[in-house]
């Protein structure tokens, strides 16, 4: 089975359980909207492709921990969307979840999806418990506070902040996640992972802040030069476009070079080489190519 | 060491990782403030109470499932006082968090505190996995949807609701945690447990809804006549003062009797007949001589 049809298989059987007849019919479908259709997945098939390259001996624990990821990324989303923050209209292609269903339930749906998360692990235990002990802390650590993604929204609202700490958190964190989930998930200590993850989100970092500068909004889905618009810090603000692409480059090189030893280090190289590709926005493609 | 001491410790020692000097200085005092000081912590001093009668055998473990519960309620708080939902302004008798800190960091502190429930249960994992594993389940099923606090809230977007599902999911659910987590916090099976939690969380609700009605603002540190104002289901106005009386202690009654067999049956019952008469509102107090 491809890397596609796993997760969104993951994803829509781990949300069947919400969409139980108990549940608040508005705040099911609200929860379905946020995560379907998704966007290109990339924590997920992160997560996935480093639990191959470690053997991925039970699939149906790097299944969970990979749609736990995209859970918790998918609330932050909704909530970065809300009107206190980005007040966005637009998400891959669509209203933005409190448009199309109002503020109540995008709040909600993003604590719905946080829970979610965590309760994807959770139904994993019988399997192998001991794994499963380590994606919570894992997801935890990545989503929260100091290091985790609430923090990262969270320096928006200082005055003096590192920008670094800020990416590290905001974006890195979960891609950070995603390798050591994978690698957790498959029985291998996961602490070698953690600087895959992290040098693909900066990369990634990179790669958003060019295409928020430069892509196209009808093809992106969503609406550009939202960093100028909340005065974020930018990659290419301060590089230019060719030295914020050179400087993606770089950075995906030196994810490749950290991959630590195991089994299928060589196949995961290609696949990362690979997705990177969906790094380089369709508006930069001439930088890019 | 008395349930007070051992609560406000445990929530003090969980709440230092969030306030390392890593953490964005403005989300950590905003979580602070949400946190402490309490209100009456009756949910941890309930799973506490369960915990004790069924031997408490790994106390650490009890404290991380009592502040889990305590930090889920207090994300529901701040969530349910935003602008969207109650828009409320005083909250135990101080500024809500959004009125003293903004809406985005409100957003954040729920956010955050839903993954400090999870993340503090995790740092149990090491002492007691696999009383570890049942603690993730009990709490993300009291949290999420189809049955948790967020469906309850949810509830309230919805035309046709069951009364009865609203409060379950809404106030009954984290109650039941409370109790079921004692329990398995003590190595004991959870299941039994439940029951003596819904009855307590609905009995709670009584309550709640006769402060709402009659209780004296300055008194309770929070605005009165919520129910009326968004419209919401409410005991009192159904039943009466008396009647609405009468239905909590019929319930207490019924929450007491239903406590499993365990070695300290006796000393919980006395427990939560004292705890109860916190439920007697202030104004109610000629009511529930």
């Amino acid at each position: 089975m491809d890397a596609t049809t796993r997760i969104e298989a993951a994803l829509e059987m781990a949300l069947e359980r919400v969409e139980s007849q108990n549940s608040p019919p508005k705040l099911a479908a609200a929860i379905r909207y946020a995560v379907f259709p998704g966007g290109a997945r990339i924590r997920p098939r992160l997560c996935l492709a480093v639990a191959r390259a470690c053997g991925d001996d039970q699939p149906q624990i790097t299944e969970a921990a990979a749609s736990a990821i995209e859970f918790m990324h998918c609330a932050s989303l909704v909530h970065d969307d809300l009107p206190c923050f980005d007040n966005a209209d637009r998400r891959r292609g669509k209203a933005t979840v409190h448009k199309a269903f109002g503020e109540p339930l995008a709040v909600l749906v993003g604590d719905g999806l946080i829970v979610l998360a965590f309760e994807t692990l959770a139904r994993t235990t019988l399997i192998a418990p001991a794994r499963f002990a380590g994606l919570v802390s894992i997801l935890a650590r990545a989503s929260g506070t100091p290091y985790g993604i609430v923090a990262g929204q969270a320096w928006e609202c200082e005055s003096n902040i590192s920008v670094s700490d800020y990416h590290r958190a905001k974006t890195g964190s979960l891609f950070a996640a995603a390798t050591m989930a994978g690698a957790q998930a498959a029985g291998v200590q996961p602490d070698a992972w953690r600087l895959l993850g992290e040098r693909i989100g900066e990369a990634f970092q990179v790669a958003d802040d060019i295409q928020d500068m430069i892509a196209d909004p009808a093809l992106t889905g969503k609406p550009c030069r939202q960093d100028v618009i909340h005065d974020r810090p930018n990659a290419l603000r301060e590089l230019g476009v060719e030295g914020a692409v050179d400087r993606l480059k770089t950075l995906l090189v030196g994810a490749v070079e950290s991959i630590p030893n195991c089994p299928g280090s060589s196949d995961l190289r290609g696949v990362i080489l690979a997705e990177s590709k969906r790094f380089f926005p369709k508006g930069a493609g001439r930088h890019a190519a």
